[in-house]
């Protein structure tokens, strides 16, 4: 065995001199000579910071098992069932040798054909399937459209606050995630002057989520259409994650980076991520797509083959047919994010909190509350400290950004009774920690 | 619009000067305002090269669509259907909301008890679910395990010949493929001394496939611990991709890293990948299995959520099933390739093109058939003539390294009917090729 390497084992806690004299003498050996020459993992990899909800979700598991009734409002795992159409499409393939094996790429091409077609006629955007990449859901999607865009350095504009995986898959790839702000006083939307500022020629691509998570906002139209422009002008992707764009709680806020007035134009410049997963409540099938201009999607494709080979066919099939489940379905999903976001925003009120215009959600299922005054992050001590004193979980704010820091995430993806109940022990619990002082007013 | 960007023009072919004097004069507006802000694709993707194994099997499919006959030995897809209780497995899943919803990062608990246990029997290696991630695929498994290890421009040793995702997977994440040669002449098996040479203080780990994609060849247990106890010298990972572990025409030769002889020892330096695609004809289901060292699972955790979230818990419950198929169902698939290596070897042979010992296969369903006399790469070319004057389809070998270039890789996973008609023809193709004035003996 080679000698102890002593440049090697800095990165070793337990290799350090300090450490070793913590061991048992009859270890003194294997210490030195075992330990020493451990195989490093990466740097970017071990300094990655793990989820925050994660850590709350996993002490509520916890609680639970040891026989504590917990309100789960921290995850954005939708409680209701997916289509019956897709279930059976997706039996039915397994009983469909071809749809056992390996399938193209970019996805069977009857899956792309029909989201091409769903996209076309939802959006009016002129889209053929071979704009279309099928991916292992819109994580999948994210991870595949940042192999394909970044060289060592470069940057993406990633909004804050913002679910984190963005900014871990760009660090992956050894990318720098640029957060911009979304101010809760700007009621979470961003400002295009901000933006232009962190443009640098290092910048590949803008990235925006709308309805958002965490805050639920909306990005309106002229606004999106703005933010094409700049994109465009400074020869940048604009990727626009609309996963929760079914979930719209006034129809006439339906927004989309493809709804842009001339796509011809904006084409080259537009990447859309959509899926299954949290209107359709298909997470599980882990089926995402991705629209992207014709000269992009052979890139998509030799990427998905070098990093997975390919998605699951028969998933895919499930999650084709649950896109052309009729508008009942959608308006009773959509019915039902909006009655538990107005339970929230009235438990709220009722305690007295009520919830400003520029915080309450236009869309998704989630809620930024304010949890403490303005000040460094608290988010996490005051989401464990709620988890311990009324079993209510959900996630710090800080783990989504600095705009967030003051916040907890709600996730209204729960059932009705315990969103309210869930919503009323949070009112008492902030009510406890002299919410009425630092509460924001309409006009703050 | 800004005004075009003269540096970032040049990567966009047709926004060269020469290639806008071929352009309709009527677009020569929107070439210059429109097409010289284009957003860049990162140059590591662009330049990654395509599958040639994809481009001949594109071929046959188009020349299939024209109403030819087309023997398929391009593919690793086997013929073989997935075991019944698997399927059976999958399908009650999707009655159960719980397999419907997101699984955790590593997978769900009990499917990774079942690999730790499965494994553990196997290979007498102690094994924990600690220690078991399930990814998307082994090649989903190999991108979380270099997403893990790698830091901008850190080394891995990967074989050639070999399967090339990973090199594109190692090159998107800004790290670099170092590939070992396994000549020909050496039965395709790797040299301690010369991979010794090729380790620096950037190498992270050594990559082995054993039986190999594209050789078929097995390396014996003897040579897996010295490479194992060369890694624990450089303090650097062996990564051992087993995906074709059960497939081993004869059992006795049955190897693996983790029946090195001191595994407490080793444990620390070694990777396993394994799944169920090949030996249980599941590709489609997209399951892989790593069994790592538990400070490196954590790692691994997170990164499957910053990349994908997590993978299908349906699919999942269906590989962990297969897993327990009896006994019978896998000697029927090892009698089935091991037949249709003898259909090839003897249709060779027949024609008086005897395959030497070195070049047999021990296991997989992969063979690689010499196609030229030693010289630069050719492989592509007859690969495509071969294709096309005999309707056989073959994988070009240089697709799989320098090593390979003067051979085709034939895949024997496809009906017997097809693979011997498939062999005679391609025998038949190599004696008009003057094959007897170049086919390697068993002393060259």
């Amino acid at each position: 065995m080679a000698s102890v390497n002593v440049a090697r084992q800095s990165w070793i806690p337990w290799a350090s001199p300090a450490a070793r004299n913590l061991r048992p003498a009859g270890h003194a050996h294997l210490t030195h000579a075992f330990f020493g020459t451990l195989p490093r993992l990466g740097s970017v990899a071990e300094t990655l910071p793990r989820s925050q909800i994660r850590m709350v979700m996993e002490r509520a598991w916890a609680m639970e098992r040891a026989g504590r009734k917990i309100f789960h409002l921290e995850v954005g795992q939708p409680d209701l069932a997916p289509p019956g159409v897709a279930l059976e499409a997706c039996k039915a393939a397994l009983d469909d040798p071809v749809a056992l094996r390996y399938c193209p790429n970019a996805g069977e091409r009857e899956t792309r054909q029909i989201i091409a077609d769903v996209l076309q006629q939802k959006t009016g955007c002129p889209t053929a399937l071979e704009n279309i990449v099928v991916s292992v859901g819109v994580n999948g999607g994210i991870t595949l459209v940042l192999s394909a865009i970044f060289d060592v350095d470069d940057e993406i504009l990633v909004p804050d606050p913002f679910w984190p995986n963005v900014d871990m898959a760009a660090k992956l790839f050894k990318a720098r995630p640029i957060r911009y702000r979304l101010p809760s006083s700007r009621g979470f939307l961003p400002n295009i002057e901000e933006l232009q500022r962190l443009i640098t020629s290092r910048t590949k691509a803008l990235y925006v989520c709308s309805p958002s998570n965490p805050t639920g906002k909306v990005i309106p139209q002229a606004m999106m259409d703005s933010l094409i422009r700049m994109c465009m002008d400074h020869g940048i992707f604009l990727i626009s994650d609309e996963i929760y764009g079914d979930i719209v709680f006034d129809k006439n806020h339906f927004t989309s980076c493809l709804s842009f007035p001339d796509m011809t134009e904006a084409a080259e410049h537009v990447i859309w991520l959509g899926g299954v997963s949290k209107a359709h409540a298909m997470t599980g099938f882990r089926v995402g797509f991705v629209r992207a201009p014709q000269r992009v999607v052979p890139i998509l494709e030799k990427n998905q083959e070098g990093l997975l080979s390919c998605g699951v066919p028969f998933a895919q099939r499930g999650a084709a047919m649950a896109l052309k489940v009729d508008q009942s379905f959608m308006e009773n999903t959509i019915a039902t994010y909006r009655r538990r976001r107005d339970l929230v925003v009235d438990a709220l009120a009722e305690a007295g909190l009520q919830v400003p215009h520029r915080l309450k959600p236009d869309g998704a299922f989630y809620m930024l509350v304010p949890c403490a005054p303005a000040g460094p992050d608290c988010s996490e001590e005051v989401a464990l400290t709620l988890l311990e004193e009324k079993g209510v979980a959900c996630a710090p704010g800080g783990g989504f950004g600095r705009e967030a820091e003051n916040f907890l995430r709600l996730s209204f993806a729960t059932s009705d009774e315990d969103v309210l109940e869930g919503a009323r022990r949070l009112a008492h619990f902030l009510l406890g920690r002299d919410a009425t002082q630092w509460w924001p007013s309409n006009s703050s």
